[in-house]
């Protein structure tokens, strides 16, 4: 059973926006057995959508669609599913109703707002309890195309609810399992080097895929076949050889998050943290608390990007930062101590760099980033010296922090 | 002179990694006045890529390409350009010096890294300074295909130093000019019902769009044709008119984030900011310092995400924390004039909510956050109680603080 997902918008093309809606129902899809066999954005005009959807259609049994469905004049999807599956616009009180539900009292209900009432004919029209847009489900021939709202999280939600649940009928007798392994300390190719002589006597119903990202690599085995027990069974022994092969590299054999592994291992310890950031400015502090629950053991953070600061707050010796500046492993030093004392935490989270564009010197170039990691009385550190522009190094410091935090829990 | 984005690999149709290349080529594309038509995602499978390329080159001149060129087993891209355009693998010295290079002292090269010094014949190969998958450049028929590693951050160096420059020479006499607003204070439909008689005015060569998200709209106009001075004559005479109609509340006339207004203007007035987060944590001090230079005027942050940060470094009385609860208007005034003093800034953000998916009560729903700003001795605060899930619920509050300090300011 095969799907295909159409997002539509000229944004997407013009890369105002990034398409993220695709990667969510791909995941979402994979989950219940059926496979995303493309992904297509095209503009708001009414022959590109009509081209997209007719060799989607064509390919596969189920075709999702977002985007285009606004109030707006820009937004054409209703329309040109209506001249696609040669049927029209009707009201809908049930779709007005709930269009007045969602905008309340803030906003009165004008002539666009009634036009979002409009919909196909011909259609299940299914309602969506957390926007204006509604979703319009077509099926023709045994197969479906369904067109939902483009704003990520009314997608998620009608998705959720209502999709899902009835596309999991049309799902075949084909099972597919993913496992990830979470790999540190290998470049990709030594990787590679190192798993051929398994990976080649991988059973034929087995794929393996490397995904490698700032200094993390996900291995990623995906089995696919009729008999779920025989596929689970499969890959069981394939983890447990791969396992065999890179130990203590492997820090997770699921596909979490750095921060979702620390969070695990907090929990499980009954441990609390800081962090003390500069050239990362929060983003550490931000990517522990997008983990939901972890007020159970993250106590907070000082983000100190001035100098000041980091006296001021985190108490980091004036003699220090001036001999050895503030990118040193001196300074991430201070700074984690005193994190873990202004916080009162088990452990701690420091880090000190150059984040760029700009403030590079010889010796410090930009790219260049100390973090210090602390745990009761033993601290540790490293120093980072890549540099991939401004983003990815703050990225890379989180990884490398977090990496070097698990290690000494 | 039309385009077409073709981006490889397994991973982004199970949804394990967000495609954020298509996005940033059509972007710059868009801005040297090349049209993106359609971006298509396919897995790692010859008779899907090649399909891909086949219906692109047929719609488009231009065929950009990422993916599927690392060294290891499942990435197939090479090949399958090498039979597409029946020609055949070649080794090639220049790379193997470059991987060599990349790779430096830390990674023994071995035969797969061997493997990508292999590239295609008959094509113009161009070399990746910052990684070890090289660059092939096909010219047939006056059409052009590049196919270009999937790493976002090698991508976008190949793209800015080697393709775009030579794109620039396809570039048709279409010229292409956007201009953005960013709105505030208006739902999509009202906003669209204000702007309907300006917008029915709109000449041809204008169009609009709606590009609405956690109460900002961003408005963009898009010109098209052959006269520059034209395009920019118009575009300029319309703007004028959206103004006179929209007036304060267009916060931007041009594409920038919240952040880098807020960098702009603290910038302007000499100002200092810090901010005192909790349900955020982390959250607005890291989009501060997502911006290149902010330290002229980003002090720091102290992210209190526990009750106990909030009294002991920012020194928020804990009578209002008893009384009134951590969200709660008193505590966030609290807590920005702590951010202020503790941090010794002219202006401060303060946030306390619940972001969900616990933690709600019947009288503080999930959603419920406190936001205040502060600018020398005037506060202001506002309260957001909208529910769409934790990630969008911190999203918005960054969005409204950041607002509601542009206002003060």
């Amino acid at each position: 059973m095969f799907a295909e997902i159409i997002t539509i918008g000229d944004e997407l093309l013009i890369g105002q926006v990034v398409d993220t809606n695709s990667a969510w129902i791909g995941h979402e899809l994979n989950c219940i057995g059926i496979e995303v066999l493309r992904i297509t954005s095209v503009r708001d005009r009414k022959e590109e959508i009509v081209e997209a959807i007719d060799s989607a259609m064509e390919r596969a049994n189920i075709v999702l669609m977002t985007g285009g469905l606004g109030p707006t004049k820009d937004d054409i999807t209703k329309q040109v599913l209506c001249d696609y599956f040669q049927t029209e616009l009707i009201f809908n009180d049930t779709v007005l109703a709930n269009i007045k539900r969602i905008l309340g009292d803030r906003v009165p209900i004008n002539g666009l707002n009634q036009s979002q009432a409009m919909v196909p004919k011909d259609c299940e029209v299914i309602n969506n309890r957390v926007g204006t847009a509604s979703v319009s489900w077509f099926e023709r021939h045994g197969k479906v195309l369904v067109s939902m709202p483009g704003v990520p999280q009314e997608m998620k939600v009608v998705m959720s609810e209502e999709i899902l649940p009835r596309l999991q009928k049309y799902s075949t007798n084909d099972y597919i399992v993913h496992k990830t392994f979470l790999v540190k300390n290998y470049p990709e190719s030594v990787l590679a080097e190192t798993l051929e002589p398994w990976e080649t006597a991988l059973p034929e119903c087995i794929k393996l895929a490397y995904l490698p990202k700032l200094g993390i690599i996900r291995l990623r085995l995906t089995a696919r076949g009729e008999n779920e027990n025989i596929l689970l069974d499969t890959l069981e022994k394939e983890s447990l050889k791969l396992k065999e092969i890179l130990k203590l590299n492997i820090m997770a054999d699921s596909d979490l998050s750095l921060e979702q592994l620390i969070g695990i291992k907090l929990k499980d310890k009954g441990l609390t943290v800081a962090t003390a950031e500069s050239c990362t400015g929060g983003n550490i502090a931000a990517r522990i608390t997008s983990i939901p629950g972890c007020s159970s053991y993250f106590k907070g953070s000082v983000v100190a990007y001035s100098n000041e600061i980091k006296t001021r707050v985190l108490g980091v010796n004036e003699g220090v930062l001036n001999s050895k500046g503030a990118v040193s492993e001196e300074t991430v030093i201070e700074m984690v101590k005193g994190a873990m004392s202004c916080m009162n935490t088990d452990c701690a989270i420091a880090t000190s760099g150059i984040a760029g564009p700009d403030g590079g010197t010889k010796d410090k170039p930009v790219g260049t980033v100390w973090i210090a990691v602390a745990y009761k009385d033993e601290i540790r550190t490293m120093k980072q010296s890549i540099n991939r522009g401004r983003e990815m190094n703050i990225e890379r410091a989180g990884n490398n922090a977090f990496m070097l935090l698990l290690d000494i829990l």
